[in-house]
């Protein structure tokens, strides 16, 4: 593709959860869900709940990896760890049933990220790179019905400036023609500028605790922020022109 | 690679699990640990504790996919429903501690597999497929010291003649001249044989249930049937000189 043989930007990334369609929303609730059951056993300020839960899911990182069921998993420990063993194995149950229903509930995408990403398609090679469970993020990728936009998609296991190089390596493409767009500054904004590369930030209104746990350094020049997908385009041509200078 | 335009095998693929390194023995293991929990509350064999958990397993396969985690989460709702929600918490929480063994659990490959794929590698263009979680099946990859050996890991979320088909694509190279090392009838080697690609079947001493269904019709003229790793480098060959031949 001559596109990657100019200057400028040669390829644009797109996180998936939170930045085309919901996903912290579904957490969050799962969790207010996850606290209502544990209530009828413990007090919830007491017994520091959600710190709990977060401190456990944290821990589990290394062995499950991110996503629904890792998620699930580290419910049931950490409400069986919070109640000292004495929840009912139907309420376990109903943990169960949050992340069930998480796996099915249908996808909602963002409002304007179709147009936003049918634009920046329309002029740019892109792909879409998200972490998470390889099932579930599948499914949603077909369900989303941006799975046509996106002819390369990359499920990866962690967002860390390896995993980002190896998939420029796969691309054959220098970071510093590479552009993430994501909400996440943790995943997809600070791995990208630490390689040389360029970011979009695009917050979400919800972010879990982990995905901000992000220093920029000096490379928050190669960064732009944008209230929502309506600014991408601009954003992304802005960053290309600012590329291509840099190049020059 | 010139490999790629001669006729023959120009790529040999290799599943992971009781491929190269063991696997269903983990979650055989696991699951007798499993009966002997519920063993506590349900006679095993009135409640048919085992089937009801296969059911459960292959009922959650569509919404979970494949690996560890989903096997987990199985088990617990399988146990919730086979006690009548009268297991404890605690017991609960040691079929959780199955899984975080199991995704601790060291990498053992089998005997042989290291020098056959080693010798495989020598001569043709090999990758790795496995279907499972992401996260763990990259652990064992790192953990195996083999992946040095393959260039490209492909892990999938099922193994069917789609998923092969991507793959090839991939590689810009027709089944024709692929060939598929595992010991899955289902998963490694009907889809494949479907495809018009070859495979060599090494059974595993256990298989779990649903990867014995298989159904290979006429096509079991491109398979060979090997009984351990030691027959692998002989078995590649005789199949790259039947391929050449039907290629010419």
């Amino acid at each position: 593709m001559t596109a990657l043989r100019e200057p400028g930007i040669g390829l644009v990334g797109f996180d998936a959860d939170d930045t085309l369609w919901r996903s912290q929303d579904f957490f969050d609730q799962a969790q207010l869900e996850f606290e209502h059951i544990l209530g009828r056993y413990v007090d919830l300020d007491d017994s520091r709940a959600r710190q709990r839960l977060y401190a456990v899911e944290k821990g589990n990182i290394a062995l499950f990896g991110y996503g629904v069921k890792g998620m699930s998993l580290s419910m049931i420990e950490a409400a069986i760890d919070i109640t000292g063993a004495r929840i009912d194995a139907a309420d376990i149950g109903r943990i169960l049933r949050l992340a069930k229903d998480m796996l099915q509930h249908p996808v909602e995408l963002l409002p304007g990220i179709r147009e936003a990403v049918e634009a920046i398609a329309a002029r740019y090679e892109v792909v879409l790179i998200t972490k998470g469970d390889l099932f579930h993020q599948e499914a949603k990728v077909r369900e989303s019905g941006l799975a046509a936009l996106f002819p390369r998609i990359e499920i990866v296991s962690e967002k860390d400036p390896p995993t980002y190089a190896k998939v420029l390596e796969e691309f054959d493409l220098p970071a510093q023609r590479f552009l993430m767009i994501g909400n996440s500054l943790r995943s997809d904004v600070a791995p990208v500028l630490e390689l040389g590369g360029w970011a979009v930030h695009m917050p979400y209104h919800v972010t879990w605790e982990h995905e901000m746990e992000a220093d920029l350094g000096e490379h928050a020049g190669r960064m732009r922020e944008v209230a929502g997908p309506d600014y991408l385009v601009a954003a992304v041509d802005e960053i290309a022109a600012a590329a291509g200078l840099a190049a020059a």
